[in-house]
């Protein structure tokens, strides 16, 4: 396992949030990373649906760990901001976030996501992330 | 208890996230909404603090309702997009979401919300959201 | 010209905005747009790079008119909402804003755009954006 | 006139976009300025009100220098993203941002702004901006 591969995944397990949301790291890729949870009613709004507070949560642990990938070693990553389309209603068996850097700077770095709902017939775009995070040394 | 008021009630709980949060809906009012729920080690990033999707989580669902309470009988909210800017470590013992909707049009609905970390000493904004909400018939 | 096309270069002849800044409506393809405008020292800021509201103007445009492409005869396009990441300074011959769109809904319209700054040597992203546009009944 | 004012005024005579824009520095005060601008048929869009990117440009310029002004001497102030959501036709004989710092962080600055469109019978809120801005030493 790559440096980066390793240093993602330590963090990602002491993400409680993950373990809430019953989330798996399912790739890391420098540069790229994909999460997936399963729709399940601990999840719901209040159609039933996934609540968009959800996705939203593996979108950007999906960017930020993308981002984790490209910084140097001893630097952290930080969400500065992101914005969130809902494109349709998250409905299906899981909820698979992809994240890509788009451009990673000395101080920030800039990536996108997509989020698509999975179901046996195929996958659905159902959110896209844009997001701002900032490189910084790790406090000790 | 006014029928917005009941009408966002009854939605709220059925949000399934809202209990896995142990989110409670502390302000109904007409325009303006308030939810809390508690930092506990299910909602945690890789530092301990709230996970930035918990923050906003409720923000999202703060707006929401908060656009329900002004929208007309037999409509239904749902978000179109929305963004955050993360200002400092969601930290304490609970976060606070308080949404306002800033204007609120025949289709779309705009709010505007802010995330506190309540500590004893007092609260700390740690996130704001400005969001797009879409009003629309209640299908039946 | 296909009639959407007609439609687009029409309605972009009657912006003043796009004469000021000298912009010219480079591509018209179903679903896709190009604007570029050059560097001149009308659309400057502080340091001499092009303004990042101008960026956005152009941007913005080709968002809209990619919109457009894709709506129903007797419909128009307004900008709901965008978020731009402003990534290096624009500064070069020409800026280059280049929009797709995402999603085509019966009521809402998500387009994303890159802006790109011509050099001899090439080309560099400088900015993207993510737009948000409602789709209409003209009014007459 | 304080010297954050002058350092103000003196970036905003550089923007050749304001001259373009016919826009004056109305207000400059430690947090907050205001930026006006008179509603032309030069940054017309296509129905005649003034283009999104027009509103857009000054309410980015209006956030830059409401930063600078509260960034320390020697240092400059770069917008990294902006989110803007638009509430109605900008119509009338002037537009007014007018942009507030929320939070000044040692790296990044977070502001707000409005945007206004003035008639004689009064003002109407017509967009609202969220900005993230950079300070880091101005190069020499």
């Amino acid at each position: 396992m790559e440096s980066y591969e390793l240093r993602v995944r330590e963090s990602f397990a002491r993400q409680g949030m993950m373990k809430t949301l019953e989330a798996q790291l399912s790739v890391v890729q420098r540069g790229a990373t994909e999460i997936r949870f399963p729709c399940t009613a601990a999840v719901s709004q209040q159609h039933g649906f996934v609540h968009a507070g959800a996705v939203t949560t593996v979108l950007d642990s999906a960017c930020g760990y993308a981002a984790l990938t490209v910084a140097p070693e001893g630097f952290e990553v930080l969400s500065v901001e992101f914005k969130v389309n809902l494109l349709a209603p998250a409905t299906g068996d899981y909820v698979i976030a992809r994240a890509q850097v788009k451009r990673a700077g000395k101080t920030l770095t800039i990536c996108t996501a997509d989020a698509f709902a999975w179901r046996p017939e195929g996958e659905k775009l159902v959110a896209m992330m844009f997001a701002t995070m900032i490189i910084r040394p790790l406090e000790r």
